[in-house]
C-alpha cells in the first residue's frame, strides 16, 4: 500500500550521488509527490567509455526511482545481461568497467542525443519519462565538470579510473573539479524554490562537494534549512571508498561526525545511525535512527522519519 | 568427420558479400586449408549507426566462419539477445537496425580500434583471431567506400538506408560507389597470388561490383580463371532484393543468366542450380548442381563440387 504523502514542505531538494543517495531518494519519492521533490545529482563521475557518455550517478538514481535497479549490488539494472561485455573482453578491448546490455542502451541513447545537440538536462528528462520516473532528476551541470583525484603514487586520476580501474587504492591527496562551475538553470531554480534541502548519505568529497562547488549553490543553501544524513555508520561506509578517504583527506578517523564537520555551518540538522548518536555535532538537532536502508519500504520509512524530524525542528 | 582438404589449387580467392557468400565461404573453408583460401569481402555496406562502425558483410562472413552465425535468419549471431536494442527503442532512439548485444560488442571493439588509428584490415584480423577464424578474411578496402542507391522517388540513399530503413522498396536507377577506389594491399596481393577466383553467390550489384570497381581488381581477374556461382535460383534470390534489382537495373527478368551476363567476359566458368541448366552462357563451362546451401555439410559438398569442376575445366 502506498503511504500517504508528506505535505509539511512545499519543495524539497535532495543533493545526491549514486547508491546511498539513490536509496534515500527512492524513499523520499514515496513520501513526497513529484511536485514536492527534486533531485540534483552529481555529474562529476561522468566519463566516456567505449566512446559512450556514461553518467553513473544519474543512471543509478534513474534506475532506482524507476524500480529497475539491481536489488543488492548497488549499481546497474536488475536481471541485467553482459553479452556485449563478454564479446568485448573476448576481443581484448577494455573490459574493466562492467556495462550491462540494457545499461548500454541507456548510454547509446544518451550519447546519440548529446551528439544531436541536446543538453544533458533535456536527455535526462527524456530517459526518465521513458522509464516512468515521475520525480524530476536534474543533472547538477550540463557541461562536463569532471572530478579528479590527486594522488601521490599515480598523479591526477579521473574519478572512474581511480575508483574502478585502480580500485580506489592510490591514497587521495585532494579532490579537484575541472570545467565550468555552472549549475543547470533548473537546479539553481529548484534551490531557489526549496523550503528544505536534504544532503543524502552519499560521499561528501566526490558526490556532494561537486554540487556544492557550483556557482550559487552554497549561497542558496545558506538561506535554507539543510539536513544531512551520514553515509558513515559505526565508522564504516555502507559502500564505496569513503571510510578510507576521510583519514586521507581530513586526517581523522572515519565517522559520522567527520562528515558533518566537513559540511560545517551549511548544516541545520543531521541524521545518523542510532548507535552513532554521540556523533551529533553540539548545538545541532540530530535524529538518531536506523539509516541502513534495506528494501523500498525501509527507505520510505526513513524518508518519513526525516521529513517529520525536519518539520518539527527546522521550520 | 572433417573431409580431406582439396589441393588442386594453391591459392583460391573468393569475392564475397554477406549471407550467400558467407555460406559458400563456410563450405570452402572446410574444403581448403587456411593457406589456400582468402576471402575478399565487400565493405560498401559499412555504415555508422548508434555512433558505431558497422561492417555487415565482414561480420556475417566472420561469424559464419566462426560457426557463430544464426542458423536460419541470415544475419547476426545464434542465440543472440537484444536487451540494448529494447532499451534504445524504449527511449525513442533509432531502433530500425537490429543490433544484438553480442554483435554490439563487435561494433564497439571495432569502433574503438578505428579511433585508436588501426586500419580496418588490422582490426578484422584481430576480431577473427579472437573468434578462432583460421582463414584470412580481408576487407576489400580500408578507407570508407560507401555504396549509394540512386532512386527516382528518394534520391540517392546510403545502402543500408535503402535496404533496411526503406525495405528496398524505392526502385534503384543506378548503384554508385563513393570514396577512394583503393583496395587493401593484402586483397590485391591475394589476387596476384591466386590461381582461382570464385565469385560467391552474393548480389552482383551491391556486394561483388564494389570489389570489382576497385583499382586493379578487374585487371587481376582478367589474368585468372574466374568461376561465378549464381545467387538467382529459378528466377528468385535466396535472400535479399536482387530479384527486383535485375529488372530495375538491367531491364530483364531475374535469372542466373542475367547475373552471368552482368559479369560478362570476366567469367571463365559458371555454376548454378540444376533446374537452371539452360541459363549457362554459350561457350562457358557450366556446373548445374544443388546450390541452395543448407547445413554446413551441404556447404562443404558444394565447395568440393565447385573445386573439382574448376580443377577439371579451368586448369
Amino acid at each position: 500500500m502506498t503511504p500517504p504523502t508528506h505535505t509539511a514542505f512545499r519543495s524539497v531538494v535532495a543533493l545526491s550521488g549514486g547508491v546511498g543517495g539513490a536509496k534515500l531518494l527512492d524513499g523520499l519519492a514515496r513520501a513526497l509527490d513529484p511536485d514536492r521533490l527534486t533531485a540534483i545529482v552529481n555529474t562529476g563521475d561522468d566519463f566516456t567509455h567505449w566512446g559512450l557518455h556514461i553518467c553513473p550517478d544519474l543512471d543509478t538514481v534513474m534506475y532506482t526511482l524507476a524500480g529497475l535497479s539491481h536489488p543488492t549490488q548497488g549499481w546497474g539494472l536488475a536481471g541485467e545481461s553482459f553479452e556485449a561485455l563478454a564479446m568485448i573482453r573476448r576481443y581484448g578491448a577494455p573490459g574493466w568497467f562492467q556495462l550491462g546490455d540494457r545499461d548500454l542502451g541507456t548510454h547509446i541513447a544518451r550519447t546519440l542525443a548529446l551528439r544531436d545537440g541536446q543538453t544533458l538536462s533535456q536527455i535526462t528528462d527524456t530517459l526518465c519519462r521513458a522509464l516512468n520516473v515521475r520525480h524530476p532528476i536534474l543533472p547538477m551541470a550540463d557541461a562536463p565538470r569532471p572530478t579528479f583525484v590527486d594522488t601521490d603514487s599515480h598523479g591526477a586520476l579521473p574519478f572512474q579510473d581511480w575508483l574502478v580501474l585502480h580500485r580506489a587504492a592510490p591514497a587521495p591527496r585532494a579532490i579537484r573539479f575541472e570545467g565550468p562551475p555552472t549549475p543547470t538553470p533548473a537546479a539553481l531554480d529548484a534551490l531557489h524554490r526549496a523550503d528544505l534541502v536534504i544532503i543524502t548519505p552519499s560521499n561528501p568529497y566526490v558526490s556532494i562537494d561537486p554540487i556544492l562547488a557550483l556557482d550559487g549553490v552554497r549561497d542558496a543553501l545558506r538561506h535554507l534549512p539543510v539536513l544531512a544524513i551520514s553515509p558513515i555508520l559505526g565508522g564504516r561506509a555502507v559502500k564505496g571508498p569513503l571510510a578510507d578517504m576521510i583519514p586521507a583527506l581530513a586526517a581523522k578517523p572515519p565517522s559520522a561526525r567527520a562528515v558533518f564537520d566537513h559540511y560545517g555551518d551549511l548544516l541545520d540538522a543531521v541524521a545518523l545511525e542510532a548507535d552513532d548518536a554521540d556523533q551529533i555535532p553540539p548545538g545541532l538537532p540530530g535524529l538518531a535512527t536506523s539509516t541502513l536502508m534495506g528494501d523500498r519500504d525501509d527507505r520510505a520509512r526513513l524518508a518519513f522519519e526525516l521529513l517529520d524530524f525536519a518539520a518539527e525542528r527546522l521550520r
